[in-house]
């Protein structure tokens, strides 16, 4: 195919009408089967999914490309609409948004390391894995000594164990330097680089800061230094109700994902700690948006921890509030996941994710449950994660015909 | 992808051969289950085709996009190997190909819509649905009023309804202009704009010609004003006997399909009114021809109309004929549609389409009939339209390795 912007494409085609709709998100639902072989959506009990599934079309996405593991920026960008290759968001911002730290139009924002330095020399790039109370005293020692480096205010905000947020604000700023993190142990510190010269204010400021941080931190025990990459600004992306006429609404527990769909320029609604708060927020804002964004976390937390049977249960719980998201009666409900995070593998992978189709114009009653094998033999196909938003606009009545 | 033309890398590969190729279109054929669970493929008594599936290779096309709807025009193009994102057919030249009207290089056509207006404002977009032959009457009147708007030679044909069909002819002339046509009733008349420099001169011929068509029909009760919209030349296509090294004949009933042929370079070749009527013919042609399309319009049609009934006599039809097509040996015999139109919503749709290649050298086995279900577990599994005319040149023994 040609080099076709497929979503300027697609929003071309668009003609609103009253439709709702479910993308109800299970992160990294795919697995692989264990010595029973069974994975567990199959290992699951889920009576409504497994009703669901003989109604509706069923296939399996692929994030980026066969083979390719996506994080959760490619994977969630991709169910949006949004070719993940092209729109690269950084390791900063997304650190950032994991954080629900907002950034505006004059910040960069990095990922930041506590490390153990000897003389120049890095020893410990995770400055022996202090504990997340640990670290953040040591931030509040940063914010309290380091308040600007010339005209730019410097704020760093704590993170899990080692890692914390760098926000550099203020005129000028570029997010176009290199890493500063030689990211292997025993090689001297490595300060940054301009990678343009619009960069070099910023490349400077980066290395008056290193410096700073040494002094201030050097009666430290093991933090005693940082290394931050992954310097980013807040990127530009086509917004996701203007490109597909919807009014979006993202319903999220953990910040990452709620600072995703905000990327996205959908609205984050404020929710409950479980899927059940979830869904009554769902409830409760149903007459307020066209399409909601419902991520479920767990699913990838038990899976990255290749805990098997914890990761049914979740699914399990999935299942039970399935009757009460049909009460609503969306038009177009979708169940799916932003990638596999297969239990034997403790980690995301490349494996084709599960995705279900619930809509009235189905090819309906090829399907009799929800999980990979079905899916991978379902009535769409492999089809890619950046055309299931063509697909939800099209089960919604809300793409016009292409050509006479 | 990189940015590839798939079809100028196929045709590189080209090795003639003396085979012979039916490509057999069953136009909208791909449908949905009705409250029994089948598909008129399903529901229809199919053994030929059903015996053909068990020895064949089967899948499902996606024409443009997954979930895009397309229209006769980019589906045909995706099946005859055109990408129909790239190669855009203006609505005025489907609309002419649908009423057999020649279009010359110096044309510029357009579909035209009779309408009501009082005094400057348009208040029925259709002139009151007027017959086919209440509007015909009125397309004389104008072509016995209006013959050249300055050196342009002007030209009307009557369509369904009230539709009709507008041909420009002379130097110079673009089908860069905007729509005359404001789109929605209670709006004032809207003149075209230029969209080019090069297009001011048919811009300025347009609008005289909206004010002559006022001035003639200011009497006429209802139709007393023409929206023109859909601008185009005849489109410059890669010419389908050169690319696949093919002599393509088109056998189709209706003029559009026919005109479609007649784009991209196909022989147009006479016949009668049925699907009968269309394998005499093919029998006929048999060594005139390396390729043949062959289209049947009926399964459109009665999908359109949602006559679920009627769409399975068709089917069962176009089976009754196929030992009929075998008894002429073809090497390759595909059955397939440009997209499908599903009785259930009465128009064309966006689900995958059923296809069947039955050759030499198939995977055969795997399946044991040729329907919806079958397709979308077939051997191919999910391929994009613009895949279809590789794989007859393969199945073919047409194309050569790529690479050593």
């Amino acid at each position: 195919m040609l080099n076709v912007d497929k979503q300027a494409f697609v929003s071309e085609l668009i003609s609103p009408n009253s439709s709702k709709i479910v993308l109800l998100v299970l992160d990294g639902i795919g697995d692989l089967p264990n010595d029973e072989g069974l994975t567990p959506l199959m290992k699951a009990h889920t009576p409504n999914m497994d009703r669901l599934a003989v109604i509706s079309d069923l296939g399996q996405t692929i994030p980026v490309l066969p083979g390719i593991t996506p994080g959760s920026g490619p994977g969630h960008l991709g169910l949006f609409g949004y070719d993940p290759i092209r729109y690269q968001i950084g390791r900063g911002i997304l650190e950032a948004l994991g954080e629900d730290i907002d950034v505006g139009e004059l910040d960069v924002v990095a990922r930041g390391n506590f490390a153990t330095i000897d003389g120049e020399i890095i020893v410990d790039r995770r400055a022996g894995r202090p504990t997340t109370e640990e670290s953040a005293k040591v931030v509040e020692i940063l914010n309290a000594n380091i308040k600007e480096i010339e005209d730019v205010k410097v704020t760093f905000y704590a993170g899990k164990e080692h890692r914390f947020v760098l926000k550099l604000t203020g005129e000028g700023l570029s997010d176009n330097i290199e890493d500063a993190d030689p990211q292997k142990e025993g090689k001297p510190i490595k300060y940054t680089t301009a990678l343009s010269s619009d960069a070099e204010k910023t490349a400077r400021i980066v290395n008056k800061l290193l410096e700073r941080i040494k002094e201030v931190l050097k009666d430290q025990p093991k933090m005693n230094f940082a290394l931050v990459r992954g310097f980013s600004k807040y990127p530009k992306l086509p917004q996701f109700p203007e490109v597909y006429k919807l009014r979006a609404g993202a319903i999220a527990v953990y910040p990452m994902y709620r600072g995703l769909a905000k990327l996205v320029g959908m609205t984050v609604i404020p929710t409950g700690q479980t899927i059940e708060d979830e869904i009554e927020t769902l409830k409760k804002e149903w007459n307020n948006y066209d399409f909601f964004f419902v991520h479920v976390k767990k699913t990838d937390s038990y899976g990255e921890d290749g805990k098997f049977d914890e990761k049914v249960n979740v699914i399990e719980n999935v299942d039970r509030v399935i009757p009460e998201i049909l009460s609503l009666n969306p038009d177009v409900l979708v169940i799916t996941g932003d990638h596999s995070t297969p239990c034997a593998m403790k980690g995301h992978s490349f494996h084709p994710v599960p995705i279900l189709f619930c809509a009235k114009h189905t090819r309906k009653g090829l399907s009799k449950a929800f999980n990979e094998f079905e899916c991978a033999r379902g009535s769409l196909g492999t089809i890619h994660s950046t055309d299931v938003m063509n697909l939800i606009l099209a089960y919604a009545g809300r793409l016009e015909k292409f050509g006479a």
